[in-house]
C-alpha cells in the first residue's frame, strides 16, 4: 500500500496511474505536480489527484512513492528540483520511454545514481494524450519494464513492481541499453516512419486528394503519428543512437526492396511480403488474439 | 439491373461484389470463375455465387457484365481467355490496383482497349483475402475510382457506375496515370514501408523480445503487412514506376529526419512531427469521424 503517491506530470500515463491505483485501493493519497495550475486543477476536478503543488520541492515532501512522467527531456530539471525533498526512504521512479537518457538525467541530478530510483516504463501509449484522455484500465494486460541497475535497492524494485502489477500490468527487467534497443526498434522507429510518411505526403501539391483517397490500411498505418509532437521530439534526442541505428538498417533493407521493384524481380519481392506476413501473422496469433 | 454477371477471380473483392448486388437485389444470376474448383464450389456453398465454371470463355458467354478480379500480374492472360467469347453488348471491368498496366493488359489481349472496358478500383482492401471473408457492406461509404479513356463507352462507364452505386460505394472518375500516382502515395508506399518493417525486425537475432515488447501503436502500423504477399507482388510490379518515385521521395525525407536526429536538432524534429500530426488529425477529422 503506497501512503502518499506524488505524480509529477499528469497526463495521461499519470493520470492513468493514478486511477488505476485508486480503483484497486492501492494508494492512500494521490498528489499531483506540474507547472500549469489550471490543469492540475483539471485533475482534481476529474478526481484523478486528491490535490495539486505547482513547486516540485512542496510536493514529494512526505511521499512514499514519486513517479515521473513528464517528457524524457524535462527528466533532468525535475530530478533537480526534487532531489533536496525527497524523502530518504521514499522510491523515485519514472515512465520515461528511453532509460538511458533517463539515468544519466538521476546521475547529473544527484551526482549519483541513488539506489532508491528504479527506472521504469509502462508500454501502454496511445496517441492521445493529457489527463482528460486518462483510463483505470491503460495498464491492464500491458507490460511494464523496469531497467534498475546493480546499485539500485532491492525493495525499491519490489515496491514499484507491486505498484505496476495493481494496475493489471505484467512486469519485466531489463538491462537499460536494451530496453533502449528493443524500443527502438519496436516503437520508436514505426513513429519515425508514420510522421515521416504523413509530413513527406502532406508536401504533396495534391495532398487534399491523396488524404481523400486513402483507406483502412492508410488510416491504421498512421495513426501513430497523431501522437504528441513534444514527447516524440524528445525520444527521439534522448535515444538518438538506437534510433539512428535502426533508420540505417531500415533504409539499408528498404533501398534492397526498392531495387528489387526496379528490376522487376518477382522472387525477391514475394521473398521480403512472404517473410513480412509470416511474422507480423505470427504476431497477431501469439500476442495479440484478443485485440485483433 | 444486371441479368448475368460473371465474376473472375471469386475472393474478397468479387465475393464482396456478388454478396452486396445480391443484397442489393441488382442482379439476376452469378457466375463465378477461376482455376480452383474446390474453391469456387465453396463459393457456391456459401451463397456467394449461383454456379461456376473453370474455363473463362465458357463463364463470359452471354454475360452482360464481366468483373476481373485477379492480381494484377494475371489480367493479360484472362483477357486472352476471354475476348473472343465476350458479347459485343458486355460491359467489361475490373478491381485492379493500378490502372496503368490493366490498360495495357488490355490493349495486349484485344488489339486496342475494347470500348466496352471500363477499368475499375474499388478502394476497400482489409488485409484478409479469400471468399470465405467477403461481407455485403464491404463497399459501403467507400471509394470506387473509374479510369476510362476517351475512347470507352459511354453507356459502359454508366453502367459500371450504377453496379457500384449499388453496392453502397461513392463512384469518381480519374485519369489512369494520376491514379496510379495517388495510390502509389496513400497505398503503396504504406504497404510497402510496413511489409520491409517487419522483415526487417524479423531479421533481428532478438526478434521474439522484439515483437513480444510491441504494442498497440506497432500493431496498429504492421497489421497491412499481414496483407497477401501474391497480391502486393503483383501491384509492386505492375505500378512499379510510381512506386519507385515514392519510395525514393520518402526515403530522401526519412533521411532529412535522420540528420536532424544525429545532429540532435530539436526544432527540426519538433517541425516535422508537428507538421505530421497536424496533417493526420486534419484527415481523421475530415474522412474518418466515423470509424476512429
Amino acid at each position: 500500500m503506497i501512503q502518499r503517491l506524488c505524480i509529477i506530470g499528469v497526463g495521461l500515463i499519470g493520470g492513468s496511474l493514478a486511477r488505476a491505483l485508486r480503483q484497486a485501493g492501492a494508494c492512500e493519497e494521490i498528489v499531483g505536480a506540474g507547472r500549469d495550475p489550471a490543469h492540475l486543477q483539471q485533475a482534481v476536478d476529474l478526481g484523478v489527484i486528491d490535490r495539486y503543488e505547482t513547486d516540485i520541492a512542496a510536493a514529494v515532501k512526505d511521499a512514499d512513492m514519486v513517479f515521473v512522467s513528464v517528457p524524457v527531456g524535462a527528466m533532468a530539471a525535475v530530478f533537480s528540483a526534487l532531489k533536496d525533498s525527497l524523502s530518504d526512504s521514499a522510491v523515485l521512479t519514472d515512465g520515461g520511454s528511453a532509460k538511458g537518457s533517463v539515468i544519466a538525467a538521476a546521475e547529473q541530478a544527484f551526482g549519483q545514481v541513488p539506489a532508491q530510483f528504479v527506472p521504469g516504463h509502462p508500454i501502454a501509449g496511445i496517441e492521445r494524450s493529457g489527463v482528460a484522455a486518462s483510463i483505470p484500465d491503460l495498464y491492464r494486460d500491458r507490460r511494464v519494464i523496469l531497467t534498475p541497475l546493480p546499485r539500485t535497492d532491492g525493495g525499491a524494485i519490489a515496491r514499484v513492481r507491486a505498484m505496476w502489477e495493481a494496475t493489471g500490468a505484467t512486469v519485466t527487467e531489463m538491462d537499460p541499453v536494451h530496453h533502449d534497443e528493443v524500443l527502438a526498434a519496436t516503437s520508436h522507429l514505426p513513429h519515425v516512419l508514420a510522421f515521416a510518411l504523413v509530413e513527406s505526403l502532406a508536401r504533396l501539391h495534391d495532398k487534399r486528394e491523396i488524404f481523400e483517397y486513402a483507406a483502412g490500411g492508410f488510416r491504421d498505418f498512421t495513426r501513430i503519428a497523431s501522437s504528441d509532437p513534444d514527447m516524440w521530439r524528445d525520444i527521439c534526442l534522448a535515444n538518438a543512437d538506437a534510433i539512428l541505428a535502426m533508420i540505417e538498417r531500415f533504409s539499408t533493407d528498404l533501398q534492397v526492396l526498392a531495387d528489387a521493384v526496379r528490376d522487376h524481380d518477382s522472387d525477391k519481392l514475394q521473398e521480403i511480403f512472404t517473410a513480412a506476413k509470416q511474422a507480423r501473422d505470427g504476431f497477431a496469433n501469439t500476442h495479440l488474439a484478443e485485440s485483433e
